[in-house]
């Protein structure tokens, strides 16, 4: 029984989020699952290597399946196409991997990347794409401030307060924030995250760019371990999952 | 009376396009005109650079508008956002011109983008944004049929057959093709340009891609002045109005 491994594109504004949950919401893992289904006329489990929360994005999600069928190359990524329509939902890929991968055990390292657009007008192309902040923020300030993030910590400030993870422990290897006219990108890795910590991090790292914190206070909020020293939770609209290593 | 120039930035999905129609349709300029009354509390005239077609979107777009106001900087632009939510449409500035100023009279030249994404995989992210064509496409083939369509020409193939300029001549001053992986940009400037010229241009372009056509019937095709010479027109999702020269 060949195992896929899929890179997978989607839109997350439509989903309840990557994962099946009991009711009967729309997730992205559901509607892997279902085109799977549709094509090997059996249930399917699909795995995922990061559970994206409600609305965000993801251009390069991996997940994995064990498929009771050979199938010529390219036709179960071209079927999982054709029945995943008309949801925003494209599968980049699907080859065939060794029985051991698994899309979340074997990843070695998570890439994120959250947009922000700093201007006054209403977004109109990107509107769902982005996080629209008005007011001008010092990008140098957040810099600074992200730097203070880098490393092994405990991340207990920046989890939401319903992550399962057994500890809160994480190792940040990149928090870069580049401005290129109106975009600012904050770009992250580690090898994994905890439950909210891009959003919650890129929401405190605003409060550093709109002037109510300091990158020292930002220190200080991590030093606290304590998730209400938190700054604010960005918006899921501007957060891509964008790579998955193994 | 002080003449404001904006320039515009719209996802032209959910308009009926630019102008505004004897029916009831959403029209962008119409979305303009409703916030720029309830910003004055009478009637305003918003005049365009251009035209755009249902479904093409605008990072650039001109308008002018006579406004029986004076009004403190960033007024006008800030309060035509707020009455232009939820609409996408974002009004990037709004400053004071001389009484002469006319955006679509006024140009002296046009800049388009038209996005092509080039896999087989669904859109996702860009769903709305790019025209998807799964099989490869030869982009040195197009580039160099491209060629042909640059400088003075009789664009009749190229002109939907409701266009109503009155004459079919136009100066094409760019017309570039240039792949990056799977995204495809062709990039065209004119000072100004034909009903759906950029389209049928795009479409054409595309069977050369796609080696229905040669680069050589592409200049048999312009050579025929015949609009039932034209190849498909692309579909308005991937084209952008990025900028107007004064």
């Amino acid at each position: 029984m060949p195992r896929y491994k899929m890179i997978i594109e989607y839109d997350g504004a439509p989903f309840s989020g990557w994962q099946v949950q009991a009711n009967a919401t729309l997730t992205v893992q559901g509607a892997l699952e279902r085109a799977a289904e549709a094509i090997c006329g059996e249930p399917i489990r699909v795995h995922g290597a990061g559970r994206t929360d409600a609305g965000v994005h993801a251009l390069g999600q991996v997940a994995h399946c064990d498929v009771p069928k050979v199938l010529v190359p390219g036709r179960f990524r071209d079927g999982m196409n054709a029945h995943l329509r008309p949801h925003p939902v494209g599968v980049l890929s699907a080859d065939i991997v060794p029985d051991d991968f698994e899309a979340r055990f074997s990843a070695t390292r998570r890439h994120y990347v959250y947009r922000i657009t700093n201007r006054r007008a209403n977004l109109a192309v990107d509107a769902g794409r982005v996080w629209r902040i008005p007011r001008p923020l010092d990008v140098a300030a957040m810099s600074e401030a992200a730097k203070h993030l880098l490393g092994r910590h405990d991340f207990t400030t920046f989890r939401d307060t319903e992550c399962q993870a057994k500890s809160p422990i994480r190792t940040l290897d990149q928090l870069d924030v580049v401005q290129n006219g109106e975009a600012i990108t904050i770009t992250t890795s580690a090898r994994s995250f905890l439950h909210s910590q891009v959003r919650s991090m890129v929401g405190s790292l605003v409060w550093v760019g709109n002037g109510r914190w300091t990158p020292d206070d930002l220190a200080a909020a991590l030093a606290a371990k304590d998730r209400s020293a938190c700054g604010i939770v960005a918006p899921p609209d501007g957060l891509y999952l964008v790579k998955v290593d193994y």
